[in-house]
């Protein structure tokens, strides 16, 4: 029985919560938010305590694990003080969207031996995941291209939200840069983006931008493509797509059912895609939970690390860069 | 180069002369039909001569072959002249809708050593005939259930076609009946059918019916329902699906074109079903002819035979019997 | 907080025991099995004391509803004793195999006010569900024809399970005869069915089939297909098509992930399909049990009710007589 | 009825003289070749007169239209020539893969009144026009993104074509440049490709490239991807995916028929996709000729122009220059 500490409480940390509590071998036990009524209402959803008081969590006898769910920028001091009470950590993505902060983290843990997975949620979709194995099994041969389409539905993020995300590159873009570098086996050393404002002003008014195509290739001559939208009025579209000597595998978007509908309009008509991430990767984030569980429990390494976290920031940031300047960008990883 | 008689040039032989006079080892020299400007406007669009007079086409040296597409009740008297003239004969389905002139024909047949192809053209598409090449290639070991869907759009016929066309299952099921010999490669020996009127009043004012089901079953124990409408909202469904211990091989609906489409009301949206048969089964159609020419060129016999109509006809037969004493019917195809 | 006494902690019962005890309103606080190994497992699973007493179970006061996943031939007496303990019931179908025995739990229940559920799981399949509400909600008009595609993975269960089950009508065909009434609206009044035996010598030996089709026809005219296999080699072939004047609404199988393969030998392959119903309806049985707990805390009385577990066992047995007698059946519901 | 003469009975060539044989409008009346074999196989197929001397087919009487299908390094002269000679001109694409001699030709045509169709095919495809119709339409509100996959079989073609072919992005992406434009209704602004060696070490060895990755800007902002391969396992793989505020539209593979297969190693396995343009964009090679005939026949003008041929250029040399320079190009069309 793994007991969690939950440290932040809000829409996302309350999911995985509610995910952690229904595991026959884990159990929520402490949940920590600086809004009392977030902590105690997760809480009570799941049997836990209820606390705005940090230190009362990361030093409770009966926390075996944290997971982080508090706003970005407070993840690095999130991770660095359950380190120092040498908890196991799973930490919401991205680690910070300043890479400077990153690096200090990344020092500064150095002084503990921590189990820190980062919350690539993704990699654990059965669909992507499908992809990965595949690929990874020889399936296709050497991969050639990967196309990745990942938009969001709209409407777009509150403003608040927006204004401290990172923008789209280190928001969204992360995921994909995650998500590519996981199916190629292989990290990017060039990246080139183009990007555009099509929807929605307050995207402008950040210095954001809120529609973006991606190409990036690998030392191995393997090239990538990524292409991210901030509204999609069908759905939350996901699709991954890997191409080689040997064919293509390719994994495609969820749906609530298998109804198709056949009328005077149009036939095959499917349901639209799922809404977002909360609905789209239910079976991803419990999936994430269980491997987590299972590495602790079998004492091995997290499968999703701190340098994957980081790796996927540089990625970022180096397409954000390219945006900036126009120009192809390398990517330094030391 | 195979010169064609068309006999009867309403639109579907029509259809068939401007697909013969695109072969490129074929060409339509002659055109009938009773009504002079129909005759005239085929023979004109093929480069062909008109005329209403039938010994004028049977008796030219430059017709090598005759296609039969006059009204049902005229086929038996065309292809007993035609046989009688010693053209190679491709009729289209129904050969009648009267089993007793059907006996009555196959007996004054044998005076002749005639060479006789029945229109069944859906044995000839591409996705049918891939289900058929697939069963009998031993994909799915012993075929044990097969199950055809086939609807035809709306709105219903002419009543005028309707009272001569022999009701649904001469006209419509016969098809079925032979996708079913086809596949199934064994004749169906006991047949049970339900049918209702659902469509339009003008199918009960003439005792007619325009939905149905089927059920057969064949000496191996084979099983296969037969499903049937007079009116489709969203195009011409015709799908044919096999399964056996090996597995499933199905033949789905053809479309325009390959778009979809995904908005808020709905994903992976399809255009409608071609409408009906001239677009569906073009192909088909061309197929069939090819068929008749390389088997006349060959100095082969027909791949689809007049028994292969006299027992289609045999199986709607007993579907209408069945359907009108509400008991299962025995088939005897001596 | 909804408490519920397990009654059979076979196959089914453990995850349905597994089930309701991940949800928030509900728990598991005992188990009943005549093997007490299967009691104490799933007691310890979900937190639950385990008896082979079921008196015991019935008595307790922390036991506000039970569900009977026993073996069928004692489901009556279990719905009797739970109805005299007045406790709620979920009772996996069928209610028995034998008509006669369900007479009688039907005269008896008279003496009491029971809630009880029968466990016709697929109604609370998304997908099915979806062309149930499609339907009621005039989508398609009035429904013409209904085709329901059935056939279970192999191989098929032990000869042991084969003796008890009731033979293939009662066991398998039983679950369309309810889909076809859900989605219908209406209660077909007549039923011909054939069959074969194809899969298995088992079958014959025990003098059951493997492979059935059945036509059966409503009071308004609507006809229905129904398809069986007790051995599919892609998996459990679980597909519901409505078609009707406004168009179709088809449910088609759920696979494990949405990932497509392209190759030189096939594009577009996609998974098997899921096993058997564990995995498949996996979210119907769970919709099943919240839709138990939400009519109980509503006051409301059940939606799948002990008089749909009659109905579709009388039709059942009519498929059975019709094959027995190779004619069709009138349906006597009284 | 309008006669053609065909410049060039090579593949491409003959297959266009057959096209147009079946028109029931046009006729090929003369075929050209510099092997006397190939202008006589053309001939003879479709009835027409054989000739190696070019002013023979251009200065006949009954050559009412050319169709130039000559090798690519002798469009240019081919385009005058029968400008000169009065003739309309349908050429196949590219005008030439030298931009220079691309500007000289333009020049040169200004001293005559030339009808000159270029031959992009894809434009007239059922399924990319359907695209393309539906964002003309609205459908989707402003276009904000454009994802065009288009990889072409193997094995590549052989070295001797390959040399005189411009190279993946004068050869093939160019196909892709005119779609981008087609479907855009914008010509792009800005370019950025790259590109690798992965498919054979023949294109290495010429300095050529075989897969290819490019991202483009337009004025208003919307972004474009294309990506490109010389070799294919699973067929000739063409899609066109249009994105924007209103949903998304894509036209998809075309297959030989439409069976699936179901069995233990996967389902609803398909056909491999149709094996390379003969076969794919058959439909749309005649949907081409026939948009050529009614043209002439109203007495407007091309729907594919020189410009388009030029612009197509202009963007496939940007992308290669791109490539080339590692930086971003800007397009200059003036």
């Amino acid at each position: 029985m793994l007991r969690f500490g939950i440290i932040g409480t809000g829409r996302i940390g309350d999911m995985h919560a509610r995910i952690i509590a229904m595991q026959p071998d884990a159990a929520v036990t402490w949940c920590f938010d600086v809004f009392e009524e977030n902590a105690r209402r997760t809480g009570e959803a799941v049997g836990a305590k209820a606390t705005t008081d940090l230190d009362a969590l990361l030093g409770a006898d009966d926390v075996d694990a944290v997971l982080i769910a508090t706003p970005t920028n407070t993840h690095v001091e999130m991770i660095l003080r359950s380190a120092e009470a040498g908890k196991p950590i799973l930490c919401e993505k991205p680690i910070d969207v300043d890479i400077e902060r990153v690096e200090e983290c990344r020092e500064k843990l150095k002084a503990f031996n921590a189990f820190i997975q980062l919350g690539f949620n993704r990699r654990f979709d059965p669909s992507h995941a499908g992809v990965k194995d595949g690929v990874a099994n020889g399936e296709i041969g050497d991969l050639e291209m990967l196309v990745i389409t990942s938009r969001d539905p709209g409407p777009p993020p509150p403003r608040a939200i927006l204004e401290d995300c990172g923008g789209l590159f280190r928001d969204t873009t992360i995921h994909d840069m995650d998500m590519a570098r996981f199916v190629m086996g292989e990290d990017p050393i060039e990246v080139f983006a183009m990007a555009a404002n099509r929807v929605d002003p307050v995207f402008a008014e950040l210095g954001d931008v809120d529609t973006a195509m991606i190409v990036m290739r690998t030392p191995s001559g393997a090239l990538c493509h990524i292409n991210n939208s901030r509204r999609t009025n069908y759905g939350y579209d996901q699709r991954v797509e890997a191409f080689g000597e040997g064919g293509m595998i390719r994994s495609n978007n969820h749906r609530p059912s298998e109804v198709t509908r056949y009328g005077a309009k149009g036939t095959a008509t499917r349901d639209e895609l799922m809404y977002f991430f909360i609905e789209r990767y239910r079976a991803a984030y419990e999936a994430e939970i269980r491997d987590f569980i299972g590495q602790i429990a079998a004492g091995k390494p997290p499968n999703v690390t701190f340098e994957d976290g980081r790796r996927a920031l540089i990625l970022s940031e180096a397409a954000l860069k390219s945006y900036q300047t126009n120009q192809p960008v390398k990517v330094d990883y030391t």
